[in-house]
């Protein structure tokens, strides 16, 4: 029986575990917190630092497969491992390039690929001498995550909030749109997408308001977001699941924003929308199994559970009944013991043939679920 | 957060808690054996004997919820436990007339639900009497499980083979079609009927060869089908997930076999073919979640994984690549340790518009897929 490992403990890896239960693998989890949402479900838990080169490389060494749900994790131990035999999912040269935003420009950039015009500042000064380049996104090269590491500069003033590290300084583009695409790529090259993804992003906390797939695109337009992705994993050279996210500007260009080199939020949805969800792909290739079916069964959208402002403790779930009384309506709760205010709790999907009626539903369930904190 | 525990830690339990990670729900499970299928997926594992009466008590008293994934479990600690407060799914008191295969036949004789004849037989020397009832077949009361415990008899030599303890002795029908209908209901009265499945059998193990939902029936017949299974588990007044497994004789004729108080092998295929499947819809129930949709998305056949004959040890798994391959095929591998001759090793699913579709495939997988034992 395969071997696989899971670096993190989180959502994502619950989900992986979730889907790992139909195949022939036996499981491991590291992760730094035993009361992980993914540490109850794998064979075996690991406490340990994803980020030290000892834990992963103690983690890994008797594995046949390891994958990851972060990008911050320590690549040289995974480069010690690959190099003994174990197979990573990404490659450790793929999530190198992709884990520091300054390299992921680069590769963009070398390879070809459309992305958004950007300079390279290793500290304050450099990026002070930038005032011209603005409005811009202002990066930090390693360590952001989930809003984290990211500050939006369209003013001098905003300059103050920049990185005093290495960091890129991506210029702003009128976006239309934002698009997102799971790939799939197998051991032997074969590759599979996913319907395209609209994402409608809370500007706030930069975190998912919802998303609705397939995407509304001209067929002009998807052609381009989905030649451009296949390109970006073909230039990765890496079996896995890749989360390409682009922009459509108001002229219909096409750019790459980020890509994830793993299971990520804006594939969720295909548990239920698609035949063969990420998860269940990602073990499929793991295991070396020839890829699953991307179509979907239905248009699907996904509205993310966060922590209610002004809530932090044991968390509890307000309107869960409601909004299961709607008809393909899922829930998924993450199973973390503690809310705080925009903390990822669970995600909800819906499906439907109508897409009002999926914008309509997500509405309402935006409304209606709450993630509260017991004695608050 | 409810508190839920599952008795037994085989392939139904180890399903049920690939859905639960959807909720906010602890899991606990009972069962012997620490390296069992769903051992790995709970929170909380407690080895123990789900026959005793002290083992159930004890995992029990600190539960909100109890459900059972086999019916061989001790009723008097689970009436016990209902008595101070904890649900359980079935109610004891349904679990009791289905548990015992005589109390069962004469629950349908006493609500008028159409059964085949039957009498009673204390012992070998009642069942000696019974010559001119024959063709028919012997049950045991207690403790029949997957074939065991059944006899087919038609002719007197076949009686040697009878049960010299009580039994029922039930008339064979001539059947046309074996049908399964998978019936959910909440605790306020809600009712759920999935599309009925038409099963085939081996004769040989007395284990489903494969199994095609939605069955291929008249209307007239499927609304007999539906309406004597809801009769059934109205009249069992529990909530839970039922499957009411039914004969449908030469004349159109409908009549109930036997019903499981339980998630069941006959509704695997609701994970892949429904938007609901038994699993999640079961946690439903036990969280007084509304039910969810029992419409099926594609129609689906399964076939069974039976460990080889001959094949005794570590098990390893023949031809997974090769009928992976084909569009919309899903394996279920139950993790099983070891592999025996004819033990239930896991499932496949296939979805597919066209019937003759799924009987082509249906037939290739059985003929490709091998659980061998490792060093044989």
């Amino acid at each position: 029986m395969t071997k696989a490992g899971i670096l993190g403990g989180g959502q994502l890896g619950r989900m992986l575990l979730q889907a790992a239960a139909n195949y022939p693998v036996e499981t491991f989890v590291m992760e730094n917190d035993e009361n992980c949402p993914a540490a109850h479900l794998c064979h075996h838990f690991t406490k340990g630092d994803i980020t030290n080169y000892d834990d992963v490389y103690n983690f890994g060494k008797e594995l046949d497969a390891l994958t990851i749900e972060i990008e911050a994790v320590n690549v040289e131990a995974l480069e010690k491992l690959e190099s003994e035999g174990v197979s990573i999912y990404p490659k450790p040269a793929a999530l190198k390039i992709i884990k520091n935003k300054i390299l992921q420009k680069q590769f963009y950039k070398d390879n070809e690929i459309p992305t958004s015009e950007f300079v390279i500042t290793q500290n304050k000064s450099d990026l002070n001498n930038q005032l011209n380049f603005l409005p811009a996104a202002h990066k930090v090269g390693l360590g952001g995550y989930d809003g984290r590491g990211v500050e939006i500069m369209k003013t001098k003033d905003d300059m103050k909030k920049g990185f005093d590290e290495p960091a890129v300084l991506e210029k702003l583009v009128t976006i239309k749109k934002e698009i997102a695409i799971i790939v799939a790529v197998s051991n032997n090259g074969d590759n599979a997408l996913y319907p395209s993804v609209d994402m409608v992003f809370d500007n706030r906390l930069n975190l998912l308001d919802y998303q609705i797939s397939p995407a509304d695109l001209p067929e002009k337009v998807l052609w381009k977001v989905e030649a451009i992705s296949l390109k970006v994993v073909k230039d990765l050279q890496s079996p896995g699941i890749f989360a390409v996210e682009l922009f459509v500007d108001i002229d219909d260009n096409v750019f790459v924003n980020e890509t994830a080199p793993r299971v990520h939020n804006s594939g969720h949805h295909t548990i239920e929308a698609n035949y063969s969800s990420q998860f269940d792909m990602l073990w499929r290739v793991i295991l070396h199994y020839p890829l699953g079916s991307t179509e979907h069964i239905l248009p699907a959208a996904i509205v993310n559970l966060l922590g209610e402002e002004g809530q932090k403790g044991e968390a509890v779930y307000e309107g869960m009944k409601e909004i299961l009384q709607i008809e393909n309506v899922f829930v998924h709760i993450y199973g973390k013991k503690e809310t705080r205010p925009g903390r990822k709790m669970g995600h909800i999907t819906i499906l439907s043939k109508e897409k009002q009626e999926l914008i309509h539903q997500a509405n309402r369930i935006k409304q209606t679920v709450k993630v509260l904190a017991k004695n608050n």
